[in-house]
C-alpha cells in the first residue's frame, strides 16, 4: 500500500485481469482497446473508473472523488493473453487485505467494456448509423448486448426511477417498494447512485434471499456524465454505461418490462415527460407498459402537482398510462407484477423477444440529443392544441433547458451571457410549469444556490 | 385469507410439501414423523413453527406470537408420496399474495426435521448412548450431519455471540465485523434472534455479494426454549434445533472454526466461562481455537471488567486464550482469518475433519445439563487453587444458576420459597462475580424488574 | 507400480479417500467400517472390490481375476478426517499413469458402501426387522436410498433384463434397444456384467449425447453372488450391491418404471416367472407395468416357447401382463415410453411416489431366500388348478432347483448324493417345461459339460 | 410425417427456434440472416443442413443424401423473437417421434450461425482485410469466436487427423487412441465424418464417462467442400463450418494443443507437409506443439515411408518435429499429455491464450488457396537447397494438384485437355513421390477408378 505525500486517503497500486466479456479477445481488439483508453477515452476512463472505485463511500460530490485521490491512474494493457488493467493510487477502500473486492474489479471490467465498445462500435470507424432511429435502437441494442443484460428469460425486470436525494421517509418507503417487488420474483434495474436508486435495491435484496431467488439481477444504468456523481451502490451486479442521457432512457424503456416512479426533482419530470411523450404515440397504443407513480403518504402532494400539471398540458387521456398510489409498497408491487404479466403475453402474442422491447416506437426526436441554446429554447411551441407526444417532447426540452440553465456550468454561463431563455407558450401552461418548479425548490428537491431566480421569462 | 373471529391478525389455511431431507422417506418413516408430531412433540412442533412463521417480525416476546395467533394449529400428514405440512391459521406475514416465502417454507421443514430426528433418533428408542461423553458427541454430529449443515469445504466458519438486546452503537458495530468477515470469505453462525445475532448475518451479507460469494452460508443453531424468543431472522438459511443448551453449545463449539463474541448479558458471560473451562484442559492445549471479544470504542469497559474477573478467577493464563479489540472491526476480521487458517492446518496436520471439531475434548460434565437446585448451588467449590478448567464449569454453573434465580419462572419460585442460594467461595472472587453482575444491570444488559435485588448469598 | 515374483499382471500400491456418502461419517461410524471390513466382511469386499477394479475386463469367468491377482487386498482404514481405502497389488489396468481411474473410485466407494450398510444397518444388531414383508421392503429402500439412487425426478428408469452371454445378433439388438430408449430420454438400470446388460447401456449413452440429456443414470444392481462373475461395466454411474438374490429382484421391481426383457437362459425365465407371480396378484391388478419381451427376428422362436409356457401354466390370463415384439425396436421403445407415462400418472393419482414402488405388493413368499433341497423340490406343487400367481412362485422355485441341480457346484453334489430332485406335477406342464430346457440347451443358452442330463424326474 | 411421391425415405416438415449464439440478435441481424439465407447462400445452406441432418447414417457418398432427399428444403425467417429455420421433407430420422433429436438441432444451427458469419463478417460489406496474414487470422479467430470454441480453460485439446476410409485394424487403433487420451482428461477435435475422424471421439467418450470428465468437448470443423461426403458424426457437440481448406488447417493449428496423425491417403500427407511446414520456419522454432504420427503395428511401412519421404526431402532436421509410434496408443497419450504440459508452460511464460495459438507463425503462402493450374503446377520448385518450410510450402501444393488431378471433376478435365501436369523437380525426390503415391494406391487409400496412370510427369 502506497501512501503518496499529497494525498489524503490511502492507496493501491496493483493490476487485475478482467473477465467477462473481455476474456476472449483477439490480439487487434485488445490493441484497439489499450489505444483507446490511451487516446480521447483516457480522462474518461479515469473519471468512471474512479467512481466505480469509491463506490458504496459516502459522498456524491463528483469532484470529491477526483480531490481525495489526485493521482489515481488507469491503464489498460494488452498481453497476448489478454487485457490488463494497471491501477495507480487507487483508493484504498475498494481493496481487502491487498485483494480488490471482486464485483468493484467486476464493474471495473464493465467499465473498460463499454467505454471501449462505444469508441470502436458506435465511433467514426463503427459501422452503425447513428443519424437513424432505427440505427440509434441497434446501438443501444448492441451496447446492452455486449454488456451481457440480454437474457431470454420470463419478463420480470422494473426499472425504478427517482430522485437521489430524497428524505429518510421516501428512501425507507423505496426500500419496502424494492422489499415487496422482490417477493413477487421481480429483478431491479436504476439510475445507479444512492436514494431511490439504491433502495428498491437493497430491498429486493433481502426480498430475494427469502425467496431463494439466487439469481437477482440488480441492473444499474448509468453515463459517463452522472456516474461520477451517482456511483454504482454496492448491490449493483450488473453496471452499463451508455454513451449519453438519451441512450439511456431509450436503454429504460427497452430494457424495463414496467417502471415505477419515486419523488424526486426536475430530472425525474423530465423522465415522465419522456416516457409519458412515448407512451402517447398512437404507434404505441397497444403496447402495454406497467407505470405506477408512488411515494409514501406525505408525498401525495408531489405526485398531486405532476398530475395537474400533466392534466394540464397533456390532457386527460394521458392520465390513462399511469397510476399513483400512496403510502401502499405491497398494491404497487402487485400492480406491477399484473401489470409484468400482460407484458409478457403481448411479447409472446407479438412474438417479440422478452429481452428487448422492439414493438416501443421512439422516434428520432426522443433519441437525439437536444442542447439547450437559447435558439433551441426560443424554437419550443408550448402551446395548446399539438398532439399529446409532440407538446411533450418540447416539455421534456424545457425542463432540460431549465435545469441546464439553474445549475449545469455551461447553461448557467450562457444565462449570464445571453440573459434569461424566451419560452414561448400558453400562459396557463406556463404558469403551471412555473408553479411546479417552485414547489420542486419548496421540497428542496433542487438543489439552488441562494435565492431561487428563474432563467425563463415567458413570451405568449 | 381466513380472518377467524378471535384473532387480532389475518391469517392462512394452506398445505406445504417439503423438500430438502424430508423429501426421501420410507413409508414407515413418514408414519413415524406423523405419529410424533401428532403426540408429544405437537406442543413443541406448535411453538417452534410459529416462531418460523412470525421470523423477521419486530417483537422479541415469546408469548406475543401464541396471543396474536391464538388458533394457529400445525399437523404433519403422511401421503404415500411423502410428507405433507398442513398449516391452520397460519400468520397471513409468511405468505405473498397467499403462497408462502420460500425461505419460511425451508425453514419449517427444517423445525420438522430436526424435531423428528431428536425425538426418533435420541428418543428412548433411539440407539445413541446419550449417558457417555462419546454418544452426546455423536448425537451433536448425527443432528447437524442430517440438518446438511456438515460440509467438507474449507474452514470459513465464525461463531458470533452477544445479547441480542444491544444498544443501536453495538449493534451497527457487530454489523461492520460482519461485513469484514463476509469481506474475506467467512460464514457466519449464531444463535438466531435479533441484536448480536442478526447483525453480523446483515453485515456479511453485503459484504458477499460484493464478493460474489454466493453460496454464503448463514447458519442459525438454536434450541425449542429460545426459538420462540429469538426467532430466526430473515437471513438464516440453514436453521437446526438442537435438543437443549448444552448440545447446542457443543454444536457451536464443534461446528465453528473460530468465535468472536460481542457484549451480552449473563447468558453471554456464561457462554465464555463455558467455552474457556474447555479450552483451558490440558487436553485441549494445542486445539488452535481463534477466540475474539469485541465490541465499539465504548464498550470497552465492558470488556475490561470481563478480563478482570477471568483473570482473578481463571488465573493469567486463561487471557492467552482471547483477545479484546475494541473499535477495530478490520482488526477483529484480520485476526480470524489468521486463526481460521491456523485451524485449517491444524486439521490437515490431525487428518480431522474441515466440518466437525473432533478433537477438541469436551468432558461430560459440560454435556449434562445443570439443574440450579438450591443443592446443586451449595454444592459450588468457587475457591482458589482449584485447576482452572474445573474452577470454570462450576463459574459457569454459577451463573446460570443466578440467571435462574433472577429471571426464570421456575428458578425464582425456587427462590421464594427456599431464600437466596448458598454459594460456597473466595470472598474476593465473590466480590468480583457481585460487581459484574451490578454492572450488567447498570447497563442494562440484564432484563431485571424493579430494584436488583441479589439470589444468592455468599458462604466463606 | 510393483510387480511381485508371483503374479502375473502388473499391480499398484495406492490408498483412495473416497466421497459420496463416505464423506461425512463420524468417527463411530468409520471405526464400525474398519472393524466390519476387517471381520467377516473381509474377504466379501475382496472379492468386490475385485469385481470392481477389473470391471470392463474382457473375462467373465469369476475365478480369473483372483488367480490372476492373487496378492490383491484392500483394507478399509479410519482417520479422523474420514475413510481411508488401502490398495494391495491392485490391478494396473484400473489405474491411468499411476493415478485410479475416478469412475472406478467411485465404484469401489460404492461396494464399501453398501457391504458396509448391509453388515451395520441389516446386521444381527441393526433395528429391521427381516421377517416381516415390510420390514424387507424397508431395507431394501433404505440401502438404495443410502445408495443415493432415489431420485424425486420424473418416472424414466426402465430395468433390462436378460442373458450375458447371448450372440451377436442379439447383443446389437440391445443396444439398438437401449438407443432407441435413449433417444426418447429413459435411463437404464440392468444386473450389471455383459451381454444384454450391457448393450442398453451403451446404446442409450449415444442416445443420451445425441439428445443432450446430460444427467443420464447407468444403474447396475448387483449381488455378491454374482458381482465376481458379472462385474460392472465400465458405463455404470450407480452402483448398489444388494444382499441377496431376493432383494436385488425387488431392488428392480421397485425400482424400474418399465422392463424390457431381452433373450436369456433359465435365469432369465425365473425373472420372469417372478415377475408375472407378483403381477398376477389379485391386489396388483390396478398397478401399471409395462413389460416387453424382445429381441431380434431371428429370436422368435425363443419367445415363442416362452409364451406356449406361461399360456399353458399360468393361462391365458397372464399373457396380458406382457407384450411380446421381435425385430422393432423403436416399437419397443415406444410401447416403454408410453407405459411410463402410465405409470406415472398411477403414481400421480396414488400420490405414490416417483422413485420407489410402494404400492406395488410383493408377498413374503417372493422375498425370501428358496434354498433348493430334495425337501424343498419335493413339496413344491406344480398342478393346473392352482392360483396362478401361487403356480408361478413354485415355478420360478422349480427352476431355480433345476438351475442350482445342472450347474451350481452345491445342487450338482446333492443330484450326485442323493440322485435326481422329484417334482410332482400335472404331466403335461412337466412335458412343457422338459422342453422349454431343452430348447435352451440347443440355443446353447445354458452352460452344460457333456449332454444334457435332466436333474430331476417327475412324480405324478 | 408426409411421404412425398418422388421420394425413397420418409421425411418430416417442421421448423425450430435455435439457442446458443443465434438467441440474441438484433432485427437487423435476424434480416440479414434470412436475407443471406435465400440468396447465394441458399444452396449451400441446404446442403450443410442435409449433412447435418443424415449426420450418423451409414452411407458416406457425398450424393447419396441429395438423391435420397430431393425435395429437402430449409428457409431461415425472421421473426420478432428471434430466428426460426424452416425445414420441408427433412429427412425423418433425424427426428424421433416427430421431434427433431436436440443434438441435431444443435448442429443445425451451428451451420446457420458460421455460414451467416461467413456470408456477413467475411464478406464484401465486412471489415475484414482477408488480403493480409493478419486480417486471416483474425477472421479465423473471429469464426471460432463466434461459434464458441474458444474457452479460457486449461490446454487439453487434441487435434486427430487421418483418413475416413481406414481399415477395421486401424479403426479400432484410432478408437484406443481416443480412449487413452481421453482418461487423460484430455478432449478431441477433428475434422468430422467416419474413420479416424470418428474413432478418437467414440474412444475419448468412453473414457470421460469412466473418468467422470462430464465436460468432454468433440469438435469437428468442416468446410462446405467436405461436409456432405464426412457428415458430422453423432458424437460431435461442437460444429463449426470455416469458409475454405486453408482456413480450416489454420483452425486446428491455432486451436489445437497438440496433434495425432492417423494413416490416411495423399490428404493426410498434405495435411503433415502443411504442418511441418510451419513448423520448421524460423519463426516457430521456439514453439512446442507435439505431434505424433501413429497407427497399428501393422501400419509400420506407411509411417516408413512417410519418414522416408520426408527425411529425403526436407531433410533429417524436420524429423526433430514428430514422433512415429506404432501399436502403442499408452505411449501416444502419455506423449500427447506431456507434449500439452510442455505447451501450457510456454503459453504462461510467453502470456500467449490457453484458446488459440497466436504464437505460432503461419505465412500468406500457407493461408491463401492454392489453385491447382497446369502453369501454377509448372511453377514449384522441387528441388534440393531450397528452405524445408518453401520446399515443404511447394510440395504441399504439388499433393494437392496431384489429388485434383487424379479424383477432383475439374482437376481431371483439366488433365484431359492439356495433358499431365508438368513438374520441375529433383529425380530423386520425384522417384519418391512417385513411389509413396503408389504405395497409397496399393494400400487402397486411393480411390482410383482402373488402373492408376500419373496425372504428371517429371521435368529436370
Amino acid at each position: 500500500m502506497t501512501a503518496p505525500a499529497n494525498a489524503t486517503l490511502p492507496t493501491i497500486d496493483t493490476h487485475i485481469y478482467p473477465r467477462g466479456g473481455l476474456d476472449i479477445l483477439s490480439r487487434a481488439e485488445v490493441a484497439e482497446l489499450a489505444d483507446a483508453s490511451a487516446g480521447g477515452l483516457h480522462d474518461l476512463l479515469r473519471r468512471c473508473a474512479l467512481a466505480v472505485l469509491t463506490s458504496g463511500s459516502a459522498s456524491d460530490d463528483p469532484r470529491a472523488a477526483q480531490e481525495l485521490y489526485p493521482d489515481f491512474d488507469i491503464q489498460v494493457h494488452q498481453q497476448d493473453r489478454g487485457v490488463r488493467i494497471d491501477l495507480h493510487h487507487a483508493p484504498a477502500l475498494a481493496f481487502v487485505d491487498g485483494r480488490i473486492i471482486r464485483g468493484v474489479a467486476e464493474l471495473l471490467a464493465a467499465v473498460v467494456r463499454d467505454l471501449a465498445y462505444t469508441a470502436i462500435e458506435l465511433g467514426a470507424d463503427g459501422a452503425r448509423d447513428l443519424s437513424s432511429s432505427g440505427g440509434i435502437t441497434d446501438a443501444v441494442f448492441g451496447l446492452l448486448r455486449n454488456a451481457r443484460v440480454l437474457e431470454p428469460a420470463d419478463p420480470n425486470l422494473v426499472v425504478c426511477w427517482g430522485g437521489h436525494s430524497i428524505n429518510r421517509e421516501e428512501y425507507m418507503y423505496t426500500k419496502e417498494v424494492g422489499y415487496q417487488l422482490g417477493l413477487r420474483g421481480l429483478d431491479i434495474c436504476t439510475g445507479c447512485g444512492p436514494g431511490a436508486m439504491k433502495g428498491p435495491m437493497k430491498g429486493a435484496t433481502i426480498a430475494h434471499a427469502k425467496q431463494r431467488h439466487r439469481r437477482g439481477r440488480y441492473i444499474g444504468v448509468t453515463e459517463p456524465g452522472i456516474i461520477a456523481a451517482e456511483s454504482p451502490n454496492p448491490i449493483v451486479n450488473h453496471l452499463v454505461i451508455m454513451p449519453d442521457i438519451e441512450k439511456r432512457l431509450e436503454a429504460f424503456v427497452r430494457l424495463g418490462h414496467g417502471i415505477v416512479v419515486f419523488p424526486g426533482g426536475v430530472g425525474t419530470a423530465e423522465e415522465i415527460l419522456y416516457l409519458l411523450g412515448i407512451l402517447l404515440r398512437e404507434e404505441n397504443a397497444g403496447v402495454p407498459f406497467p407505470l405506477v407513480l408512488t411515494g409514501p403518504t406525505a408525498s401525495a402532494p408531489y405526485f398531486e402537482q405532476i398530475d395537474k400539471f400533466i392534466r394540464l398540458t397533456l390532457g386527460e387521456a394521458a392520465t390513462a398510462r399511469y397510476t399513483i398510489i400512496t403510502g401502499d409498497p405491497v398494491e404497487v408491487a402487485q400492480r406491477m407484477a399484473v401489470g409484468v404479466g400482460k407484458v409478457r403475453e403481448h411479447r409472446l402474442a407479438q412474438r417479440d423477444s422478452f429481452f428487448f422491447n422492439w414493438s416501443i416506437n421512439i422516434p428520432l426526436e426522443y433519441q437525439r440529443p437536444f442542447v439547450p441554446s437559447h435558439e433551441a429554447m426560443a424554437a419550443l411551441d408550448l402551446h395548446q392544441g399539438r398532439k399529446p407526444h409532440e407538446l411533450a417532447a418540447d416539455l421534456r426540452r424545457a425542463f432540460s433547458g431549465i435545469v441546464a440553465g439553474n445549475v449545469k456550468e455551461d447553461g448557467m454561463r450562457r444565462i449570464e451571457q445571453f440573459g434569461p431563455f424566451e419560452i414561448h407558450g400558453d400562459p396557463e401552461m406556463m404558469a403551471s410549469l412555473d408553479a411546479l418548479l417552485r414547489a420542486f425548490v419548496e421540497q428542496r428537491r433542487m438543489k439552488i444556490a441562494g435565492d431561487y431566480k428563474p432563467c425563463y421569462r415567458v413570451v405568449a
